[in-house]
């Protein structure tokens, strides 16, 4: 029986993580769970899962929720401080860390430090900080299991190869919503048609992310942390159908790759109950009506943020917290219509050529640089409109 | 430093392991060779690779042989005697079975018997007598390596996974070259045609099984025994782009896949230097300029061997190594031009009809069928002819 904390478990990973868990009621116990500001789905999962901790966004919040809570004991938090009581409780023996963006770094890195197993889907903490998050990692005798499809596959396709025999990884990407959309069509797109995803169903700044493919460029910044690889060793490649979900080439010319439907319970439940898997009822992967399945290479003229991501890592030190914070903003700016679509990756780059660079040994290196670059990309924002 | 004994060393599977020990001379020992009736090939093997053993079809070609050997001493050996002392030299580490059809099977089971590893290209010995090879394996603590692409592709799947939460493996088939004939054209095919494999280089019996899709047959019948599966287990699929080698489902709906470009060297230098991989010189598997993968299910209507071949493994006993040495002598049959190509499955029926199904436990068991099965299918020949 493993004992389960859910970091954010109101979003997309949230929800399937829980559903993962009531569907095998004699592997994972819920012991806590933390929410934003979904409260009313928060309260069902609480009903559900009878966890013993809860921890929402603010004290107002918290109050909120104590007034209407159903009875029997359960002590709410609240906050940062809230997260990291979470990730830390003795009573916990895994930490899905599925909060978005920057606010995933600090309650990851606690988990960690409490020598907790962690289930990461937030990709972000590693972009900003990867060096002292490995670090601790190794440091604490922590497993950091993968949660996105794409590392997901990754993991599974090193698992019983060896490590030094690793030629290159290919991550694929579906492509996103716009992948055959020209450049001056991209500029004019809104916020609703970059949330219509091809093929896997998130959370709003993720699906952006995919669109702009900068959701890749994280991503190969993280995988970059979680199997110890040099940037040359890491390639990727579009492949629409999103049946391939990534692979390993070894020396020999051997690909080893995962694949599967395009169901995030797969790659959770692997992360959840790692070693082992868990018999899961999901249509197969049927092949035959798929049509082809395609490879080509990822264009960085019409994507730039991938581009961007790959200088980031390259740069090294605090560039690519600056890349991750002024995404993040700049993402925030186009949900909000505040500016276009193909300005987010001019924004960022504006910011990262804004940045002097420094050496990154702790988080508050990190988070210094993070805190940096949310004010300079506000004001990059400011000056565009 | 690995010693090697290869049987069947001038065929393609030999001479593609012997490319891999001399590209490899720190890692690979040559200390046998057997070939058939080539000795103009394997006099150029032993002037490269300095066996201290080999062994040829008959006396009078070991004769011709000895007239015109190196200065050095290198014992001569012949038949199925000479096979089986190469394949139990003390001297040697690794047996190489690639020997075509069931020729194969008697020195399979002595280099088990000695304790030897093996790796197995040879099909037809698992086809006759799985169940008696896979017992010695047991018995003997013997792993048995695979060879064929498929088969390393599965046991590469396999690596790293529990073998408990295998839900199937799918093989996958290229379909050979009549895979888009009608059955009245296919019953004109010269063997000229049916020896032109759109993918694979590979000797004269397996490419014309390769187009009967009797190959993927006897592959099914070699995966039951190899991975220990039922037959509901393992599936068949065409894929004509040859890029996925085959692949195995779990049961929480993950599919692991091994690929590569069609050389052999890759599966070969995997069972040679298992655990380990070796630095290959080969062209990438590019998957840009393929088009598409595309997948779809056989049609056993219009290629009936692979139906005979899952019916023989479910009937048993000694179905299987009738099934086998029908096939066998049908396609010597087809190659000599004395029946058409469509009636190969049809010769292998009827005999596999008139066969009295005993229980197979012992060597000599698969052995009387198989001597039974090729004197009935030239009897059925020649009533057809």
């Amino acid at each position: 029986m493993k004992r389960l904390a859910v970091l954010g478990s109101t979003g997309s990973i949230g929800v399937n993580t829980l559903d993962i868990a009531g569907k095998f009621p004699s592997e994972f116990k819920v012991v806590a769970l933390s929410a934003g500001t979904n409260l009313p789905l928060l309260r069902q999962q609480i009903e559900r899962f009878k966890p013993q901790v809860v921890s929402v966004l603010n004290e107002t919040l918290s109050n909120t929720l104590k007034g209407d809570l159903p009875p029997w004991n359960i002590e709410v938090l609240f906050g940062v401080e809230g997260l990291i009581q979470i990730a830390s409780l003795p009573e916990v023996d895994l930490v899905i860390s599925a909060l978005v963006g920057a606010a995933g770094l600090i309650p990851t890195i606690s988990a960690i430090k409490a020598k907790k197993a962690v289930a990461l889907a937030n990709k972000e903490s590693l972009v900003m900080a990867g060096q002292v998050m490995v670090e601790e990692a190794r440091k604490n005798g922590v497993t950091i299991l993968p949660v996105d499809s794409e590392h997901s596959a990754i993991f599974q396709s090193l698992a019983g190869h060896a490590k030094e025999e690793v030629k290159r990884i290919i991550l694929t990407a579906s492509g996103g919503p716009f992948l055959n959309l020209s450049y001056e069509r991209m500029k004019k797109v809104t916020a609703k048609e970059a949330l219509q995803h091809p093929r896997w169903d998130m959370g709003k700044k993720i699906t952006i992310d995919s669109a702009s493919l900068m959701n890749k460029g994280l991503e190969v910044i993280e995988a970059r942390w979680l199997f110890d690889l040099s940037m040359e060793q890491i390639d990727v490649q579009i492949h629409p159908q999103s049946v391939i979900h990534s692979m390993v080439e070894y020396i020999d010319g051997s690909i080893i790759a995962q694949m599967g439907i395009t169901d995030m319970r797969i790659p959770i439940s692997y992360a959840l109950s790692y070693p082992k898997r868990l018999m899961l009822d999901l249509p197969p992967l049927d092949l035959y009506p798929l049509g082809g399945l395609t490879f080509f290479p990822p264009d960085t003229e019409r994507f730039p943020c991938l581009r961007l991501a790959y200088r980031a890592i390259e740069i090294g030190g605090t560039m690519p917290a600056v890349l991750n914070a002024a995404n993040e903003i700049a993402v925030n700016g186009f949900l909000e219509q505040s500016i276009g679509f193909t300005t987010i990756p001019e924004v960022v780059e504006k910011v990262m050529e804004a940045h002097e660079v420094k050496s990154l040994t702790t988080l508050d290196d990190a988070l210094r640089a993070d805190q940096w670059a949310r004010e300079k990309t506000k004001q990059v924002i400011e000056e565009k409109t």
